[in-house]
């Protein structure tokens, strides 16, 4: 009963920067790792062949997105979300709690749960870690996510209540919990301040995760902020559990956190930001839809290798962009998809090969040097 | 100078249905053959390496929407429309006339040419049969089109009159020619009258165009007065050379007139009915909004051998209809196109194997004892 399917390998360590395997019932996932979003069920403009072309270990999909449409239920009836979406790799569902907290329609929170409206329908839904937890066990993911109460950031008082929340429904999540193909990761919260986050880390380690998420995080607060969160709470957690900073995916963040000790990303901007138009290079975004590009044979960057810059300019997804044709954000989504795994690919090879603060001074300084072509 | 890239070869004959090989520059077509239409140089929501996989063997692209943007000259200084769209294989462009003589904007038409206003920003245009060479030729496809005007198919007067512009137009067109990789087709007009269409195809077969399209069906007349037309029009065309009938693309419209000699066709039907929702089966349409697929464990279609019905769920492909995911799009848009192909590669097929008439038989009774399932 207790061999678990989920084990944590450290291969090797740079500074704090760390490379390793997490082993899963669907795979291993390589880290550090970058998973791409697919909130419901997909990952936006892009079709399960193209992720694992791109090399992409595991996705995030949205338990709030899921639990309301399709309906957990129903995904469970159709053999849960990996058969649903045709994903065979690692999926990780959050624990809806970001997204309910961000909601517009007005929400009840009590010790016992949240109540909310749908963002769909204005129906009235309520969250309770145990309700969580069984809609995460009918989706089936890999890797679960403890409901937590994420508090603004700055806001003291806000965040003492929401922590012995935050800190009452991770005991009350693992109790749920009955299957055990899936990692149920705590979620540490407390905002900015010190005391309240290592009071977080330390009440979450007592519960023996088998990973960590720093929740509260690229949420407002400014990047000295969240670095310094980072010092104090990653050294108190444990070694040998793999270390998730939740909703981050830039490459400056990427370099920064990975250097203070995280394994685990997540982030929409990849294809978000495509579907706006812009494109991630070295030299920093491109605007797709800027007429400058209308007669650039170039790729959208020199050296890559993914499919959009194998086999199409500037000049031929600016137009599809002008013309609003699905192909052009399909082509930056796969653009920017590859820049983020590619990076993070390099990031873990650094550390493996023991030159990742290279690696992070040589492209952060390229990325401050240059600024936006277009 | 005169050993043409283009030639056509007939392989078989089943009734007056033929199967054949239309060589191009950019390869083989092999005939009869259903082109995917590609309106702004990109078939709608699908990638250039999902058409190979589909099977395509030629795709159309429309003059008039690529002369206006991103415009033939810019398509020309970045390699021609082959290059521009990372499309390797043979395609077609239109003239242009028939989006010119659907646009609501006034325009005028007078027998040198004919000026329009661009549905993007209303700015005045001309387009000549001379201007349209230039464009086409710009543009680089394998097959180009000649100018023509489009009628309505039942007004006499005006197909009198337009079928004498039309000829002059042929004429015009052919005589503007410069490049010798591009198989200019001429296109019988005439309306739904015997006399018209038969001196349009006896004009039009006197100035040895290496293909020729029946014009002006598909647009408002009846199947009945589709099929006479066609019976007058195709037995005079030559035997060895291709016969194009634009604008069809329904399975029944397939039979009905490759039994009557036609070779090639193109329409938007399977694209954008796909990002309505809509998905071809053999037992008709499927409502892929339907609330009645929300369960359904099944395929688009129970034997299709598409990545869609390979890998994902009706329940699924409703879900990312639902939720406005690009993935249903794309989905939907791959299996429509993949049932068209691979129909027209099974009555191909079947025309080799001297069983045509069965299998047309066979796919109509099908097609008309089942109605659509949703």
């Amino acid at each position: 009963m207790n061999s678990s399917p989920f084990q944590f390998d450290l291969l090797a360590r740079d500074g704090l920067a760390r490379a390793g395997i997490f082993h899963t019932p669907h795979g291993d996932i390589p880290t550090p790792v970058f998973a791409p979003v697919g909130t419901a069920a997909t990952v936006k403009a892009v079709a399960p062949r193209d992720l694992k072309e791109l090399g992409a270990t595991l996705i995030l999909a949205n338990t709030y997105h899921l639990y309301l449409r399709p309906g957990d239920e129903r995904v469970a009836r159709l053999g849960g979300l990996h058969t649903f979406m045709g994903w065979d790799g690692p999926i990780l569902t959050d624990s809806g709690g970001y997204q309910i907290f961000s909601l517009k329609e007005i929400r009840k929170i009590d010790d016992d749960g949240v109540t909310f409206k749908s963002h769909i329908d204005g129906s009235l839904h309520r969250f309770t870690p145990q309700k969580v937890v069984a809609v995460e066990e009918n989706l089936g993911a890999d890797i679960i996510m403890a409901l937590d109460e994420c508090a603004p950031p700055l806001d003291r008082d806000y965040n003492v209540q929401a922590l012995r929340r935050t800190h009452a429904w991770a005991e009350r999540c693992l109790r749920a919990k009955t299957r055990s193909d899936q990692a149920l990761f705590g979620i540490v919260q407390g905002g900015v301040f010190d005391d309240l986050r290592e009071q977080s880390a330390r009440f979450l380690v007592g519960l023996d995760f088998p990973g960590y998420a720093v929740g509260g995080l690229a949420v407002g607060e400014t990047k000295e902020q969240m670095h310094h969160v980072l010092d104090r709470v990653v050294p108190m957690l444990p070694e040998h559990k793999p270390r998730y900073l939740m909703g981050v995916g830039t490459l400056k963040d990427f370099f920064e956190t990975v250097a203070r000790g995280i394994d685990m990303f997540d982030c929409v901007l990849p294809t978000r930001l495509a579907r706006h138009g812009a494109a991630f290079t070295r030299d920093g975004r491109l605007n797709l839809h800027n007429a400058a590009l209308a007669a650039d044979a170039r790729p959208i960057e020199e050296a890559c290798t993914c499919y959009a810059c194998r086999n199409f300019t500037r000049a031929y997804i600016r137009h599809l962009m002008q013309a609003n044709e699905i192909l052009g954000l399909y082509l930056a989504s796969i653009h920017n998809l590859h820049f983020l795994l590619d990076i993070m690919r390099r990031i873990r090879q650094a550390i493996i090969d023991g030159t990742f603060a290279q690696l992070k001074q040589e492209m952060l300084a390229h990325a401050t040097a240059s600024r936006s072509t277009a």
